[in-house]
């Protein structure tokens, strides 16, 4: 990216913005950051910061008027949470969505990076390590919700030639993942220990996730930003499965103690095995995952104990 | 299905539904057909008809609520009107599924069968003809929308047991196309040529497409309704691909005379080829096309004719 062309990042204030802004302020400048009231404000001291509603067309409008990229990580819900009630889901993410590309349309916008789902667009893949071609059955409205903003991305690319990427980031973790239930399990597993209050585990614990540290995930992001591949959608892991239960002991080991776990029954939302074949990525973003599991972890732990979550 | 059970089809007044209601009426007793004003009363004459709005959750909460059975047809927009407005076809199409859905499961229905779109939920096909298991890219809203709702069924099928079977439709026409504007080219071409007027064609008439007669695809939705195969979703076509100046010379047959074409520029939401691969429904589905295009063009020339339009 130019250090004179303008970037906005949607939905700053939460865990992956806060960390993106916080490295990206570092290296560009003219990086705007539009989220709600951020937990974090440090993480912004390099970038604009402007405080608004995703839901509101006109602030969006606003906001992005002099971009020529906007980054969307706008999650206005969780995989629970959504399922609940999907019609909000739906009002939320994607039609809030395609207000924002009809915005980058009007004021001529160049590209937009969207973090989608990795974890939830494929629903229970028939290919393990997944590829990006593979079949899209999600079993969340989140996964539904995700797959369908990248359509209509792909649709406004055909009708206005607005470019776009497609990151479908596995399981990100690591400084700014504050969320206490359970998405997001290495950071909320640590604060549970750190306070000695068991875990909750849905299932067995065999559950396999691809567990990827944010500085990759923020990499891509930025590689993202120049790439002109002609793949526009990229699966962002590690391409390495990792159990529950191996998580849990490996947070063991960092933190010197056995951690209490209630195992609950397993739920219908919970697919047993992702990892993300990320070979395109490594082709044709440049890009590979730079971090191992057990160096993440512990700057994650770090993070947590210095922060006073 | 058995005769006690109890069907409706929403989306009735429109030109498959009245061929539909037509047909399943003559066959089953206890069909319900819903929708707006019909412009053709008559083929309601054996089912029970009820006036209403597909947008009024509460009316479709109400009309579906004895049933075991829905078939939706509804379609809120067309290709051309949903690319204009997005939001309001995502709204009028996927928010109003979901109610749907929802008042599926609140009262106990057991399958849905939609009328999904095999010219536009695949987009700009990389196979021809163009299997099930392809990409799905569509180039316009419709599309996606289309697409959105199928993978809404599979959710709340994974989610609720809600039972259901998505037909990607080719390019149906037949008797109640009533249509003068360009979907469905036959007959809105026999209605200008009876007219003496000219007939536009976007393109320079060599977009081919897959068409499928209406008998033939209420045989399919009537198959869809006891399937009980592993696969969920049929493209329902003849397999075959025509040229539109094909179509043209064929219809200039059926009315022994020539048509005044005017020949426009291509609209970017027109897909060069599209041709179904019909071969999962005739090996799951039981189901093939049975009538020839010239037999089925015929048909409905006679019945345009007849019907004064």
């Amino acid at each position: 990216m130019q250090n004179n062309s303008r970037c906005i990042v949607l939905g700053a204030s939460g865990f992956i913005g806060s960390r993106l802004c916080e490295k990206l302020g570092e290296k560009y400048s003219n990086i705007k950051a539009f989220g709600r009231n951020p937990m974090y404000k440090d993480a912004f001291k390099k970038c604009k910061w402007i405080e608004g509603d995703f839901a509101d067309a006109n602030q969006i409008a606003n906001a992005i008027g002099d971009c020529d990229t906007v980054i969307h990580l706008v999650n206005a819900s969780t995989p629970a949470s959504a399922n609940i009630n999907r019609v909000a889901d739906l009002q939320a993410n994607v039609v809030s969505t395609l207000n924002l590309l009809d915005a980058c349309v009007n004021s001529g916008v160049k590209k937009v990076i969207f973090l989608s789902s990795g974890g939830t667009v494929y629903g229970v893949p028939s290919i393990i390590p997944t590829p990006e071609a593979s079949e899209n059955n999600p079993i969340t409205a989140y996964g539904v919700s995700k797959l369908t903003i990248e359509k209509y991305l792909s649709l406004y690319y055909h009708l206005y030639k607005l470019d776009y990427c497609v990151l479908r980031v596995a399981n990100p973790y690591g400084p700014y993942q504050t969320n206490k239930k359970n998405q997001g399990v290495i950071s909320a597993f640590f604060q549970h220990a750190i306070h000695d209050e068991p875990i909750d585990v849905w299932g067995d614990g065999t559950v396999v996730r691809d567990y990827v540290f944010i500085d990759d995930v923020v990499n891509a992001i930025d590689l993202a930003l120049t790439n002109n591949s002609p793949y526009k959608v990229f699966n962002i892991g590690s391409g390495v499965g990792i159990s529950l239960n191996e998580i849990i002991s490996t947070l063991e080991q960092a933190v010197g103690k056995s951690l209490a776990v209630n195992y609950l029954p397993g739920r219908n939302m919970d697919i047993p095995v992702s990892i993300l074949d990320i070979n395109r990525a490594k082709s044709h973003l440049n890009w590979q995952p730079l971090t191992p599991l057990h160096d993440g972890i512990i700057e994650t732990y770090n993070w947590i104990k210095s922060s006073g979550l």
